[in-house]
């Protein structure tokens, strides 16, 4: 194997643990001694060890003399565990391949400066974009304290998510639904509006085959029009936290908070997005999935507050003026003012077309993957 | 080379002629002697001499005891030109590969049947699925006397093609734009309704680098409310047939009426679609591109009068419940009630997605190719 192939088996473990890991880092390891492979590990979760950790435990006294592949440059510092940097040096790795750098700017470049000054070989850039991509959530949430947000809504090939009379089940295939619940999955926290959940009453939960972490729910309701008996509020199955305006009923609040449900009251009567971001960052979320409707959808468009769309796009034409959009809201007057975006992946998902698009980055040749 | 590619490349000329053959099929031959290819052909236009009569000519006496790959069955029956089937035991041809038998059921089998009585090998079936995927229009004309329809539609990634302004300049690429003027190259006709027509005065001529051949312009017009100045009318770069209502204007129609503009009145007040097919039919029109707006999709969409949609998909948020949806109409009241599709192809063009449906087969797998 060369040494792409180690990095990007590195890179395969951490990918697995997507969803586990907030608000750490995806990584993974791969120890390799005089062509064998002696040690793997990745991150799991929060307050567990680190990668490099794992594989150091795994290599033994292979790890002394051995080259280690890390999709994260080491940390340096004591967290809630003490420096992998250390670690590495007390094996007696002889070289370091890093992929991304920590994008933390204060701690950037200083787990290699301790690594070479231990004498350590580092060699960056290997499959260096691929890293930060699957790291984007975390590199984003670093930079901004707010989640990286995701809008993913199930359409009809003309952009429709529900018929005029409201009605919207199924649109897409049964895999693209089980898909949906791998994101919920993959993310800390879960979106909708409080139409939303008057029309369909839905549970927001993760349900895989072989289980999965549920979301953290949040849903905004600006009048607290909520009824007691919304799934979200009964079943317990995770927190709820609902975020409403400054007129809400407080009797109502009052009546629905409790160990699983908080009601956030905001200082004016219109949600602002940017300020419920900023609450969700400040709570550890992220990640955030957001779920609809159109109008939600819009907010979110309009204000630029989101960095990823992902469209479950069903073979089938629902029709009509009154048909409900993917994305509601006042709209672009003229095309020319329209959300700028970017393809980066259309796959087949069952009888689907499964599209994810960013907001186009400046001077982006805008090309999709071969 | 094998039989499987020799009948490739037959396919690809016949391709290349896409547009061009109307009435007649798109058909391709290669001629192999020994290993060799000694003629190759395809059919350039109606009235002209078939393929297998270019390849036999471009191999002269090579033709005696060589192989030829067809992909449509030679035709043994005169029509503008003498049967080919006659042509190739004339040249002395050892064997015949044909990829996809004749559809016309008056007709079909008959050339082989003659082939096989002259004393010539008959092998059929290689490469069938693509070459009749090739002539689909070709067997669906031969089938119902109508054209094979094609919708077509540029569209935001959330399903609108103009702002509630009616602004739709541009919403897709200069890449997809060009992929467009070749779609109308490949069309015997293009039909859009008198929205279009007052909202954007469009030409609807082929515009590509090389030239191209102009589709026949059909507009349909209940109430005969197309403006003297409108481009279809005054530039004459190929006929226009304009389908009216029985109350439309009678000096109107006069007025509009020459030797580039016909305006053809219908029984009822309401221009039917099937009505309109059946007429096209008649005239030998073979190929219809369907280019909007919203209204006159849904009116096809809602009558099942469509053989294939063609979406560009633009990596754009245009948004709002006011802007103009890529399929208007009164739409399906339930999503179980919606028009059942299937993907046949995605592509990118420029930075936008390139879809193209077909209604759904029954039993269908629905598998977009690999």
């Amino acid at each position: 194997m060369q040494e792409e192939e180690y990095m990007k088996l590195a890179l395969s473990m951490a990918i697995a643990a997507k969803g586990q890991t907030s608000p750490n880092p995806l990584v993974g390891v791969v120890i390799v001694k005089d062509g064998f492979i002696v040690g793997t590990g990745a991150h799991f979760k929060a307050g567990t060890p680190h990668a490099e950790i794992h594989a150091i435990q795994a290599a033994g006294e292979q790890a002394f003399g051995a080259d280690i592949f890390v999709t994260l440059e080491p940390c340096s510092h004591f967290g809630q565990t003490a420096p992998c940097a250390d670690a590495i040096i007390q094996a007696g790795i002889k070289r370091v391949y890093i992929a991304s750098l920590d994008p933390n700017p204060l701690v950037a470049g200083k787990g290699i400066k301790k690594l070479r000054k231990a004498g350590i070989e580092v060699e960056t850039g290997l499959l260096e974009k691929e890293a930060v991509e699957l790291n984007q959530p975390f590199f984003h949430f670093i930079k901004n304290k707010q989640p990286f947000v995701t809008i993913k809504a199930a359409t009809s090939l003309d952009g429709k998510i529900a018929a005029a009379t409201g009605d919207s089940k199924w649109i897409t295939s049964p895999e693209s639904r089980r898909d949906v619940h791998q994101l919920r999955h993959e993310h800390d926290a879960i979106l909708v509006g409080i139409h939303t959940i008057i029309q369909d009453n839905p549970r927001l939960t993760t349900r895989l085959p072989q289980g999965g972490k549920n979301p953290i729910r949040i849903i905004l309701d600006t009048h607290l029009r909520i009824p007691l008996e919304a799934n979200v509020l009964t079943d317990q199955a995770v927190k709820t936290i609902i975020y409403t305006g400054k007129d809400a009923d407080s009797d109502k609040m009052r009546k629905i908070s409790n160990e699983f449900v908080e009601v956030v009251q905001l200082v004016s009567n219109v949600i602002s997005i940017e300020d419920v971001l900023k609450d969700l960052g400040d709570r550890n979320i992220m990640t955030l999935l957001v779920e609809g409707g159109s109008e939600i959808h819009a907010s979110f468009i309009e204000e630029n507050a989101f960095q990823q769309l992902i469209f479950y796009m069903a073979p089938k034409i629902i029709g009509g003026k009154q048909a409900i959009p993917c994305v509601g809201g006042s709209g672009a007057q003229l095309v020319e003012q329209a959300n700028e975006l970017e393809f980066i992946d259309v796959n087949q998902v069952g009888s689907d077309i499964k599209i994810a698009a960013r907001p186009r980055r400046k001077g982006s040749t805008q090309c999709l993957p071969e």
